[in-house]
């Protein structure tokens, strides 16, 4: 799985095999790469758990330390563990740049990015000191939390969702265009109808209006008082609810066809076509019985 | 239906039949475990609507009394209703540990600890009294609610929803993944871009808030104010609009399938054909007898 | 279609035909049956457009009349559109009172009822007079409104519909079953967590409360203030969010089922069974070519 | 796909071809109608890009202009790019009267027409000057973004929605007549039960309630605040929760139809099976060539 992701390549049998130093050095840096890469083996399963229980602590104290009053308590605490996270984080860092082949293309890779803003951060607190940068400082030790898109890394079915929203994009597109005109016309109708009183002071914010509206979230900051203005929105939410029955309908549709997509495991002896219906009894193709 | 649920199993042809003692006493406990276990015999189908009533009517009484207005005018009137369902239910709990073969398998058993816990609350309100245990006692009392999860025994069908959801478990583990991943970030988010001033104090509760926002629910007790918070709290939507599209679709292809997996699985020995509906006596296609 | 619906016959072919009085009266009340009842000649057609229009139109003084401002300036045209209305539909109700054969079934019957709900209040406004009983008689008056419900009676398709719904039927009883559960439980849980200070003043508020949250309406006139409320008022957002797709799924299944269900209108000749699926060659049931 | 849309027809191959002089026009005319009309030339396809960027800062420019801050600061500038892009659509809006041969029927068209409006409301605010006129000239201006209207010129694949939304119109019109009716009957229902103390101080505000309640947005602006009328919203909310089911389902199984329908139309020859995939050349019951 990580070879395509990360764009690195696993050391195993290296062309020139006749450098005997280089091939010791290769046999640790293969057997790290199985463990911290792959996951088929116990060590590297391991492994993978236990990085996903240390990314989660790490959120989690990330988060108790932006309630005030759990730093006032222990914030002595929290800055240890933090501190131990990202040291461990660290060296997991450093490892992964060792035992891959092409250190260059994992660090610029997706997760290697990641995996460096993850911990450059809390570096950057101690370089950055001061009272006034302290909330710069706690900001930046925010963006660590992108750990947490790691996690996605562990989730293998996460790929046929993928490939579900991928096959229905076009018309999702679609979909998302005509909802962001009908968003800023009828931002725009609000605007003029309602006006600053009701708080639709300006049409951008008439379009936050719209999308609070029209994807039934419906906050009530902003809400319309005048009589007509109550009427638009009543046809506006109507339209939500209509709109929110087609992507759906796509969706189901394309999940629906994809499942109904599972063919026959039969191969044409004669032409090799493998894509049979269950019930195809000859070759669509060269009509060669099956 | 009591038998893998509540792992007992009536006593029925007890093997040593040559004890005339316990055969009688077997005798009325078979009796009585059809008429509170089997729902088949009208004696049992009585047993459980009556159950069922005052289930019913007990967790209405527990309702009535959490308001103010009825328990300062109707009080006593509660009380001792309260205390006539503890102890109609306490003898059905005594009955069902009689007539079952192993009393120690169903107290152990989901429905076993239910039924001690719907009736224990009110037992222990007399044990611990005063003014100050007051709140205590009310909320062990409520305790008792959980005596409505009985009602899910006398729904059949419900296994069938539980089966097409446990088909799909898989898939919407993985959407719950993303969910959760993508409340994390967008609550970090908003705790750095608005602040305190719009009630985004801290990342759990800004996580609360990317909650009330990504299932549509929008109470509007926090809201972004700033017009950087407002759009990406409308982008958030948008990606909530459409994260409910993906387990719908799931769903709905999975029941589909489960729906068209109706049909027999016979084969036409003469065609072949193994599509062929549930009645049918003859291949639609060839003519030849199933 | 009135037939079935209003449980009258037309009085087309009388039995006796050798009463020449009555069946003079039988040709007008058979004609003035096809105009009311029926929707096949063109009369019937314009007839059923001119109730139509006269029903939303009577819907709409009843709804203007509510409205202090419009009452105050044209409150004397209102009145008098109000009792021309009720006049029009007593006359009505009259006419089908006369024109069917069994005047009793229909008056009994769902829209002989609503039919006459709909004129009672304005004439009972006048026996019930004084400036006291005004309240009374407005909200009576709004009784009229079920006049709308006789919109239905134009709308054929609605069956298909109906239809469709009551093929889920069950499935949908045991998710409700599942939702008024969970509700219940919930509504007790956040009373004991939040308390009265954050407007979970009584169990059925409560549940008022978990359904409104539920079916992610979100008002947040009552919202979670502590930490814990929050938590568990997140949880249930998420599986509210989840119980959404159950139900979707089932009645989108039912639909793609009662369509794919389309079946050949082949007969079988031998044994006359005629459904067929479209590409049966053969009779399932005797093995007979179709 | 401009030719249907808007009526004209490119002045290709005309019918008197001896005219060296209309020929010469007809040559420049034929060469613009390509880059405006059609995408299919490179020329085409970067005006169509261009104009596309234009409308969408034109509307850009009118959205800063209403936020009341940035017009202070920028307003001069705002002010230009008004004109900037008013007098740009204005030389394309002439270009396409120009090179169409129906001059007439495009300005009628649903895009001619929008294309005037998009530009009109600017010349309009020359006009009518003046402090009082400020507001009716910035409502005016709005109008200019019926432009982004254009967008959806652009977007080939609305039809295929727009088809799948046709084919489940009648349906969906007999759920809106539902919906409606509902929303009558439980506005003035609640119109009774709350009265003016919580806001339904009239049917038609007690049916903006209704609409927001069953749509699910839930602003929480008006809110039931008895028991009777909570009572009756948390009913309706369910309701609500069930609507959507219904219209989801159909689409979705309408969608799902048309996808089934992508099949071939050919019919074997031999043992008359129809349903074939597009790229079949052999019956795959009987092996037969199609």
């Amino acid at each position: 799985m990580s070879e395509a992701k990360d764009g690195t390549r696993p050391p195993i049998q290296p062309p020139n095999a006749d450098e005997p130093d280089r091939n010791a050095r290769a046999a640790w840096r293969v057997r790290l790469h199985e463990i911290i890469f792959e996951a088929d083996t116990p060590a590297g399963w391991w492994f993978d758990v236990g990085l996903l229980v240390a990314i989660v602590a790490s959120v989690v104290v990330v988060m108790l330390d932006s309630v005030a009053s759990i730093r006032a308590e222990h914030g002595r605490t929290l800055l240890a563990a933090e501190w131990f996270f990202t040291l461990l984080f660290t060296v997991e860092y450093i490892l992964r740049l060792l035992c891959v082949r092409r250190p260059a293309s994992y660090a610029l890779s997706f997760f290697g990015i990641v995996d460096l803003l993850s911990i450059l951060p809390t570096y950057l607190s101690v370089l950055i000191p001061g009272a006034q940068g302290m909330v710069v400082i706690r900001s930046l030790r925010l963006l660590r939390l992108f750990r947490v898109l790691k996690l996605t890394r562990f989730v293998g079915e996460a790929r046929q969702l993928r490939h579900a929203l991928a096959m229905a994009r076009t018309k999702i597109t679609v979909f998302l265009s005509v909802v962001v005109t009908v968003v800023v016309i009828a931002g725009a109708l609000m605007y003029i109808v309602e006006g600053d009183a009701s708080g639709f002071t300006s049409i951008p914010r008439s379009m936050y209006w719209a999308v609070v509206t029209m994807t039934t979230v419906g906050y009530g900051d902003i809400a319309p008082v005048t009589p007509l203005g109550q009427f638009i929105a009543a046809l506006m939410m109507i339209l939500g609810y209509a709109l929110i029955v087609v992507p759906t309908g796509i969706v189901s549709a394309e999940i629906a066809e994809a499942r109904r997509g599972r063919r026959s495991t039969q191969h044409c002896s004669h032409c090799g076509l493998d894509d049979h219906e269950l019930d195809a009894v000859f070759c669509r193709r060269c009509g060669d019985r099956l």
